[in-house]
């Protein structure tokens, strides 16, 4: 069972006749208690940055905006403590609770277009202060005044954006903006110290022209007294006030006391869903914390409602590619010593954690600043060195793309591993959907473009990546663990070719990646006549091959945009080689911005299920 | 005719036995001649900053580098200056001085691959501190030691990859880098304080934990005395000395003394060469110069050589869309009040200086930071504003790639402006030959593309795109004057759909732009029944329409690379639409990096010129 503190309770906690930061810092326990249950129900979600935060954003929302200011989190995964907030002051409806990473549901990260409450999308780091500025602006030039207040992260720091946007925005003078850090030392990994540490924080700020403070970010009254004198202090210059916090503040196992300032330690609390057995604990602290709280102040002890646990049952026997791809590259790295790897913050989820282990010295974390990551490996490529550059798809190939070509420009041999490719997990948003980094990195001359389909293909893939390509390569890597349907035949990479899956003379899928292979398995069940090739190679298709082992009409899948993707590398080919497949090919990919919500639903939702290919074929 | 210092006269004022201050600075101002000379005879180059570095790199390159030491200049557009200095050193064949900017000769920028001298790539901002830390780390590595002096600019440092690098930098006590920042005050179009003012740089940037100093860019007693004392100050921290320079120094009416100090200043000697007159001017100047420090120190006057001026003739009733633009904005702006401009210090290049003239409060400065440009634009998109950002295409669309995706993800309208679009002018090089800018923004979800071939369809373009298009839109602009070789028939813009400008039975060249436009225009002359069809839209093309009328073989035009260009639009266009056209078009585009040369080399040496294109289809 999941429980919550209905919105009756959450009205009466900001009617009590108390101390408005007592009021708020009771408010923000019960949010917690909901954002708690909503990240539990939804099976994922970012708890320990909600929970380091939501102190600060009740504050803020109960008592320090007025009605022209706005309030946005610049790191944005902080989502469900604000939604949560939201919820709580009745500004967005109470059955959004448990609608959390649900499509029509509030996103994983926070989106204009689904949440008008939500002010701006964020998601992607770095972003907020180049924002507000635009916000005040935009006001200034209509007459109008309104201050804008931006959270940020601490790990956010690390990207180049922040401190691009800070020394314009003292320039204007723009007094308007107050961006609160909430520097609760661990980003996504762990402890900021050992990923990038930020050096003097408040002195570099300052040098930038800035007003700058630092206090406590859970207790209230420092807190709130703080950013008064903060704000007053200077009317023409933007502030930032850092507040120290803890990182899953509220439910002491989610603290990072025990956590060791070691590079290798790693915390537990950023994203996923805590479990049935930790969230019964954390509740049952949350709901302590929160009546001791309320006894504090005279109020009546909580009354909680409860609902039902969704069930959820573990993919069968599903390809776990970023494991194997861990595996493969320590294999890659034993064979060539020449191997490097940079990470962008991102070592758990890229499978960096062997290599790491086993080669220490020639593991570089860089932090959440994937140009100076890249423009790095291209240099250590330029001294003999094979860099190989890690982070999800959605960062590492927009916000390098400029200095992905600059490498390529010198011929030299760089690959870069792009994981959480294309439109699932369907949770975080589109912020962390890949759907344009095929179209980027295979614009790139010189680039192959890879993307495996099971374990055994990354462990082909890598290995011809690291000892065979004779330039650069991206790899591009679906995340979630996913079952296929059938066991993946023994098979060899050839350049430009695939592996013919199932054959079918009416018509044949082609495709790569887990997630559409099995789709397309599962389509072929359905329909007549129908086989499937799977096709590694994102660019540089050979046409003649492909056209005789695709027999009937051709339908191109692409877990990606159409423009530029795989279906469009596979329309080039046919053109050069093989005109006459091109007359019989057609294209389907995502369309549109990628929707927010389960695995299913995010399918679905954009035609890419095995049902909606059914129909669509036999329409 | 032109004048230059021969080989024998830099070697024997390498050999003079005097102060080695007073030898570099000597050489620096016959290198100054030379680099004079090279950028005269290419028509093309940066001359300014050229000048403000020359003492500096001169004083490295002769007294400071060890052999295991490694220089190169981040900004790379000072690239002339270094070649004078490589030439004077022996270490460039001297006949390179009269292939700046050819093809095979020295690029515009730095380019590893063609001039083995070059340590690194530069040209594309910001860069260069993460290369010198992927140098140090691979050095460390290897067991090695080497030094590394990087150059950078002044209003480089706006660019957020700069304050990205550095504590990371600072953190790993890297000590062997020493950046050195010539510090000229003008960056492309004016003054830095106006653009973009850098604020308290020394501060900032010793908050970072570097070791900092300043002086005299070109008194190289002091120079070299501060550069001596900041390496042997902190042994394990990276230092960074601010080089107080004169853009144009050496030549008196090049250097800036009489620009005003405004926001509508604009300095003339950035980029370009100076023209006859200018150049004999600053070349008596130069040779004055030099003659009074050669006696100064005892040495005899200089002997010069000379040479033919090459002739150039300008081209003849040329298409200037970067001018139509300009008028064009205004006008869509006069409409259309929420329209405000962004720019990424490149007022002029943009075309946007009426605008400025027109709507002051409406013009955004940036300066070289366009993922703050671009963010905030979003945010002015969301309060209700119509922006307009500028830069080259090279620049804004893989720099911010990120940040207009996220603009897409909420559903408002921002412009893009993207000039300098495609591989020509030849002579800057990749760094600013934009080959991927239609796959970075075609892939954005709603995003409309569209790139004018005439004057007369940018001002269709430009008010479609303010006046009638209801998401985002990419505009992209080729930026050289270029002659079409026909009058441009009045046509109207239709969604998805050209302009036949030639009708032909065998064959159908599609393309847009000026360059291919006029390229396919001279095929056709030359090839029997062949047409031309002027199609705009980058994507979401009207493949019936384009079947319709284009008969006989398709070959589309990209000057792009084929990945994401419109070639594979068409195509996909087709495939949805008009399967049969699929099957009898074939794409031609740029492959590889895009070389650099003359314009005319440029495009025969990507076989896009007329003379290839016959070849082509004739073979």
């Amino acid at each position: 069972m999941l429980s919550y503190v209905p919105f009756s309770e959450l009205a009466r906690i900001r009617a009590l006749d108390v101390a408005a930061t007592e009021r708020a810092a009771a408010f923000a326990d019960a949010c917690r208690v909901n954002t708690l249950t909503m990240i539990e129900h939804a099976g994922s979600g970012h708890i320990g940055t909600s929970f380091s935060s939501i102190d600060i954003v009740s504050w803020l929302q109960l008592e320090a905006l007025g009605q022209d200011d706005r309030y946005f989190s610049s790191k944005g995964h902080d989502a469900p403590g604000l939604y949560a907030i939201l919820i709580g002051l009745g500004r967005l409806p109470f059955d959004k609770l448990f609608a959390l990473r649900a499509l029509g549901g509030l996103p994983g990260h926070p989106d204009v277009l689904t949440t008008p409450e939500v002010v701006t999308n964020t998601g992607s780091l770095g972003m907020g202060i180049s924002k507000a500025r635009g916000f005040v602006l935009a006001d200034r030039l209509a007459g109008r005044r309104g201050d804008v207040y931006v959270l940020t992260g601490d790990g956010e720091l690390q990207e180049g954006q922040f401190w691009e946007s800070l020394q314009p925005t003292a320039n204007r003078g723009l007094g308007e903006i107050t961006v609160i850090v909430d520097h609760n030392k661990l980003q996504s990994d762990t402890w900021v110290s050992q990923v990038s540490d930020l050096g003097e924080l408040e002195r570099k700020v300052e040098a930038f022209g800035w007003a700058v403070a630092r206090c406590d970010g859970h207790d209230l009254d420092t807190f709130s007294t703080t950013l008064t004198e903060l704000r007053g202090r200077a009317p023409d210059r933007p502030k930032l006030l850092v507040a120290d916090t803890l990182k899953g503040a509220g439910v002491g196992f989610m603290e990072p006391h025990a956590l060791p300032q070691e590079e290798t330690a790693l915390y537990d609390f950023h994203s996923g869903a805590p479990g049935p057995a930790a969230y019964a604990q954390a509740l049952a602290e949350l709901i302590e914390r929160l009546n001791a709280r309320l006894a504090g102040i005279g109020a009546d002890e909580i009354r909680l409602e409860a609902r039902e646990s969704p069930r959820r049952t573990p993919p069968e026997r599903p390809q776990r590619l970023i494991h194997a791809y861990g595996e493969a590259l320590v294999a890659a790295a034993e064979r060539a010593p020449s191997l490097v790897a940079l990470d962008g913050d991102l070592r758990l989820d890229t499978g960096l954690v062997p290599f790491q282990e086993r080669f220490p010295e020639r593991f570089f974390e860089c932090g959440i600043a994937e140009q100076d990551l890249v423009s790095q490996a291209g240099a250590m490529a330029l001294a003999g060195l094979l860099p190989v550059c890690h982070s999800f798809a959605c960062f590492l190939t927009p916000r390098a793309a400029e200095q992905v070509f600059n490498n390529a420009s010198e011929g030299t041999k760089v690959l870069y591993h792009g994981s959480l490719a294309g439109i699932v997990p369907g949770g975080p948003g589109h912020s962390h959907q890949s759907v344009r980094d095929i179209a980027l990195m295979g614009s790139v001359p010189g680039m192959a473009a890879i993307e495996p389909y099971c374990e055994a293909e990354v462990r082909r893939a890598v290995a011809w990546a690291a000892h065979e390509a004779d330039g650069p390569v991206y790899l591009r890597l679906v995340s979630p663990p996913w079952p296929l349907g059938f066991d993946p035949p023994a098979a060899e990479l050839v350049e430009g070719q695939g592996t013919v899956l199932r054959e079918g003379e009416a018509g044949t899928f082609v495709c790569t990646g887990p997630v559409l292979v099995s789709q397309a398995w599962a389509a072929c069940d359905a329909l007549d006549g129908w086989g499937l090739v799977a096709l590694p190679w994102l660019r540089s298709i050979d046409g003649a091959w492909l056209a005789e082992h695709a027999p009937g009409a051709i339908v191109c899948l692409d877990n990606h945009v159409l423009p530029g993707g795989q279906g469009e590398a596979v329309l080039n080919a046919f053109a050069a080689s093989a005109p006459e497949a091109a007359a019989r090919t057609r294209l389907v990919g995502v369309d549109g911005i990628p929707e927010c919500g389960t695995n299913d639903e995010v399918l679905h939702a954009h035609g890419l299920d095995a049902t909606s290919l059914v129909e669509l074929l036999r329409a």
